[in-house]
């Protein structure tokens, strides 16, 4: 399973600080961390108060390209500060994200293909997030669709059935899984799949216990991929072991240690 | 989800010490403390050690209901020990378990009508174990429909699709996956189903976090109930959170006292 890094996102506020005053050292050592912790991408958010958010992209990205080379997921909305993050972060990244909707898709789609990109795309419409697995498979496909006629591969889209807080809907959860399972059928090669996998404990008070156990449950439905904290090593510990039971990683006796070594 | 607390196992030192010793004290605390911890069931096994296995089933199970009228899992094999132990739980108990052969099915079943038992019967029979979802399933069918020819209602039937070791076959624990959501299909109502949940770690190093997620993925695949050490707090710190996931337990912020103290 890939795993990027949630943490350099201007809504925490210490990154919020670095980047209003110009600092780069927090953001830095947070890149270290986190890919020292195991995550394959970071992602990089210059968070909703950014005031001028293409020059924060630009600051944030060569901050991070001074410590690392690893690949980013670029996380914006705005067409703008998606392009300018990934001219500087260069290829392999990740468009973190495009709706379903086919104005978006024009615009998202074309980029992914343009830098070489992945491209996550939500499974939100104009009529807003479905209700049920069926639902989001429905705009999964479309997506895929659109990704093929564009000329970008279905293994290059990642499809977020989108998780809500278990506290706000309790199906949900289910049906993400069922979607998850679903979206593996779509097309083959499939596209890969990935969830903003925190959302699902938004507001509870079991934060890291609900995280945790619904990756297990994800992954063992196909998920690919989880936007996570990868600095929280009981998450982590879930993850690699959901891996080793799912045969996606070779068992040994320390299969927890060979893995974050790898 | 059903818990079967299998600490009452003379295969552990000090139940076995007690059962030889005619010592009821030990089991009568492994029975108060299971059923504290949310064991809906405590299995009962008198140990492979056994020198008079019906008289140690006798004792072991006179001395549970001492202190409490809870549901039993009967666990024998021999046919006579499976008897003496029902005759003394009373109705409500667990038949665990019987393979798929029909010799033993035309045991095991008619005895669980007789006592108005659950059965659970594990995919194995005169073959071996099934490398996979399918064999497992096939077995599981011609459970259901002996079961139903003499007269046992599916869902008094529990299969447990016999996990194993992950470091001796790691595409065993996805193929359990799939045939507890096969065999949920394989009848309506559905056979219940049922494992014997840590022998998936048998031999590991991290036998607690191995359990737990595994108990996690088998929650959402379907699984009805778990042969578990109830007094491991993660492990059910993870299934109740499970079942909060899979819309089974409904959500209140303090939703591991409230399962609980149910």
């Amino acid at each position: 399973m890939y795993a990027i890094g949630e943490r350099i996102n201007g809504m925490f506020k210490s990154v919020g600080a670095a980047i209003r005053g110009g600092n780069p050292e927090p953001i830095q050592e947070l890149a270290r961390r986190q890919l020292a912790a195991g995550a394959n991408y970071l992602d990089v958010n210059v968070g909703p108060a950014a005031a001028e958010p293409v020059a924060a992209m630009e600051w944030l990205v060569k901050a991070i390209r001074e410590v690392t080379d690893a690949p980013l997921a670029i996380d914006a909305t705005k067409p703008e500060v998606m392009r300018k993050g990934l001219e500087l972060a260069g290829p392999g990244s990740v468009i973190n994200s495009t709706k379903g909707q086919q104005e978006q898709l024009d615009i998202f789609i074309p980029m992914a293909v343009e830098f070489g990109a992945k491209l996550i795309a939500l499974t939100i419409d104009e009529n807003g997030i479905p209700r049920d697995a069926n639902g989001r498979c429905e705009i999964a496909l479309r997506v895929v669709a659109s990704a093929m006629e564009k000329g970008l591969e279905p293994s290059q889209v990642m499809i977020d059935a989108v998780i809500l807080p278990v506290n706000v809907t309790q199906t949900t959860p289910g049906q993400v899984l069922e979607a998850i399972r679903s979206v593996k059928l779509l097309s083959d090669p499939p596209p890969m799949t990935v969830l903003g996998l925190s959302n699902v404990s938004q507001s509870t008070q079991q934060r890291p216990l609900i995280n945790r156990t619904y990756l297990a449950m994800a992954l063992a439905a196909g998920l690919d991929a989880a936007i996570v904290d990868v600095l929280d090593s009981d998450l982590m510990d879930a993850m690699i072991t959901a891996e080793l039971l799912m045969n996606r990683a070779v068992y040994c006796d320390d299969f927890l240690k060979a893995y974050r070594s790898r």
